[in-house]
């Protein structure tokens, strides 16, 4: 009866109290609350809202509904990074081997792409051999040996999360802050966090639709935290078009190969250095920004950062060679250039639409069961503001076949506009959140 | 997806069209939508609403989701009555009797009780014998022969709002008028009606909280059974203390037979008669509420009704012999006076709490699965307003043992109320609805 009266209260705009959603979060892990409880009452929660403490109580709770990381016997600073996803988003892949060659432990657990967006988990495993799936007793492992591990998501983490997440997909209540805030904050702060870093995507592209509701989730998230302990800041990127020039699960790690060789395009290594500044001076491994950035730059430069992505592929199985020969990733049969059909300035590269492509070529799910063809993919060389003269080539497609490179040729077309003006892009990094307030990093 | 659509739409206060509300019903009483994504398409519908036309598109999609009686053959009409549910509303026992006795067919399918309100399929299978499990075959053979059948919702009546009502009950999404009346005017309408009266209970022992919104269903449920061409007339009948003075199963039954030899209390007699009047007036049967009121009186007094009531349990298989001996009905083994403990006016004579004493007897179901005990309950005769002294027997308890006979008396101590001044209670039948409006019976 306790799950009835809890739908009741919140379908009335009520309010449920931590004990509340301990016991409902328990009871549906356990399966003794059925799943159409569970949907009526977060489609109650979507609509009605919940307060700061409510959100908090609801972390916690499936946060408590399973196992948690303990690492504070390392002794080490903990710090992870998440981003609420976006296209060519690879940013993940890049900092964890060189935060964690700085000597702060990033224990880094990653979810699947579904709808546009890649997931760095299918990334990962286009390197052949790459277990992503590791326990709990694996990954602590790997961590005390080398700072960081790149899994998923196990059984025994926040498992009341797990089933919600997958039910709120089916039930159409996923853009909900409260939700989203919990349900992310309920997966880090299970992998005994000293610090999160978090990548609010913006633009066309991200998942939310205005600045408001992003600034929102933010401070959102940023509050959890702040009561459970753990201080997060959080940085708001342009995802108005995609990051970087790869989008595509194989195409994305040679790109990150390169970006951890210091040879990444800029508009990724710029973001890549705001995030893993951010990472740095919340571990106290760095007194500012400036000096966080010389760190990585030297651990870039000197190969440290590149080598230590290996020695994390060789811990999980994969093969480290691709490091020093990305050909040796999944190869597309079909390369063919994509060219500008007329003169002119490129006024968008739409990201769902590129995103849209890569499932359409095979790299991208639509269900959770798909299975990907990870060779395929974009590599977009034009970005927005670039002028650009007729049979310029403006991207190459990589595809399983002529039929795919025809509905990559389709994708393109709709994502990439030409015209005689552009409007300047979304800066690339724009807002600085943290439980001290917002603070705006360049001129609107 | 087509689900999964739909949701989001109502969830963001969008409109559901008749093709879509057919294609859901179909999908989901076939199974090809799960539980789960219809408690959050209910949710929503709960909290966004549905309009007038979505309302009658569902009534639609759920009646079309399954079989329909066809009884236009017969060349008569068929008129049932249907009551939002109270505690002693014992009235569709006498009138299905009573009206069919008298040339109106009426295919009465009926509902168990659940919560404070009792089943009226629960009270005739206190019948020795009776049963309610009849096909739509059976059924119809029944009503040609007797005008009249008494009988459970089949599975092949109306699936869809069969498994959505079990559905809304464990998901907090039953007070909503839309899906409220939708659900009733399904399985009414199903029923192949040529006309159907509404008792639509006021006050403390209704379901619904006020007035203004006890209106708004009676007008739903018009609106829909014009659009069908099926002319529904509602009257707002007492719920403020239990109707009659019987409440229990058998109880119930023994006052309905006496109801049907013209001895029934004088309450529930006025309310069969007022919804009797209207039943024969839209059947054609009589010119005005006078006319039909002489025909249920000489129904009545001839015998004629308690006979066709013996011929009606007969044919489905129960005792007949209980109508001219209720002691065959099952019998309390015990059976206790209460008194009242202060001289005084009877202030309130509280149906939910009448209602929980007779669950807690054991006469009641708090859930699907609960097994009855017919034999239980209370004859309440204290009514509101009357003047009673000290020692004075206001009820008499029936209970299966000594524990229950205390469970009764403290029902009963919570339930009655006596005090120096009583207001006065509602007016049995107040409001009179109809397509053209709402006629106040009674001064204010």
């Amino acid at each position: 009866m306790l799950a009835l009266r809890l739908i009741e209260r919140k379908r009335d705009g009520g309010r449920i109290d931590a004990g509340e959603f301990r016991a409902l979060a328990n009871a549906y892990a356990t399966g003794h609350v059925p799943d159409y409880q569970m949907a009526a009452f977060l489609m109650a929660c979507f609509l009605k809202g919940l307060d700061g403490d409510e959100t908090f109580a609801l972390t916690e709770a499936m946060l408590r509904s399973g196992e948690t990381l303990d690492l504070s016997h390392l002794g080490k600073p903990r710090i992870d990074k998440h981003s609420t996803g976006g296209v060519g988003d690879k940013v993940s892949i890049v900092l964890a081997p060189l935060i964690s060659s700085l000597g702060v432990v990033v224990p880094m657990m990653l979810g699947r792409g579904l709808g546009h967006t890649g997931g760095t988990l299918d990334k990962l495993e286009s390197i052949p051999g790459f277990e992503t799936a590791l326990t709990l007793v694996q990954a602590r492992s790997q961590l005390e040996q080398l700072g960081c591990a790149l899994i998923a998501q196990t059984d025994e983490i926040a498992p009341a999360d797990r089933k919600m997440y997958a039910l709120r997909d089916a039930t159409g209540t996923v853009e909900s802050i409260p939700l989203i805030a919990a349900s992310i904050m309920s997966k880090k702060l299970a992998e005994g966090l000293s610090g999160l870093v978090l990548d609010v995507k913006r633009g066309s592209g991200a998942f939310l639709p205005d600045l408001e509701r992003e600034l929102e989730l933010a401070s959102t998230m940023i509050d959890i935290g702040a009561e459970h302990g753990c201080p997060v800041v959080a940085l708001l990127t342009a995802m108005d078009r995609p990051l970087g020039r790869a989008c595509g699960n194989a195409l994305e790690i040679e790109e990150s190969i390169a970006a951890l060789r210091g040879e990444g395009p800029s508009d990724l290594m710029s973001v890549t250095y705001a995030l893993g500044a951010e990472m740095l001076v919340l571990a106290e491994m760095a007194e500012d920004h400036d000096a966080a950035r010389r760190m990585m730059e030297i651990a870039i430069g000197t190969g440290r950062a590149a080598e230590h992505f290996q020695k994390i592929i060789e811990s999980q199985g994969g093969n480290p060679a691709v490091v020093d020969d990305p050909a040796l990733l999944p190869q597309a049969a079909e390369v063919e250039l994509f060219a500008a059909t007329r003169r002119g300035f490129i006024a968008r590269v739409e990201p769902r639409a590129v995103g849209r492509g890569v499932s359409a070529l095979g790299g991208g799910r639509t269900t959770m069961e798909d299975k990907l063809d990870l060779s395929v993919g974009f590599v977009i060389t034009a970005r927005p503001g670039d002028w650009v003269e007729q049979g310029e080539p403006l991207a190459t497609i990589f595809a399983h076949d002529r039929a795919g490179v025809e509905a990559g040729r389709n994708a393109l077309r709709a994502a990439i506009s030409i015209a005689d003006e552009a409007d300047p892009p979304l800066p690339l990094v724009s807002h600085r959140v943290t439980s001290a307030g917002v603070e705006l990093l360049v001129g609107t």
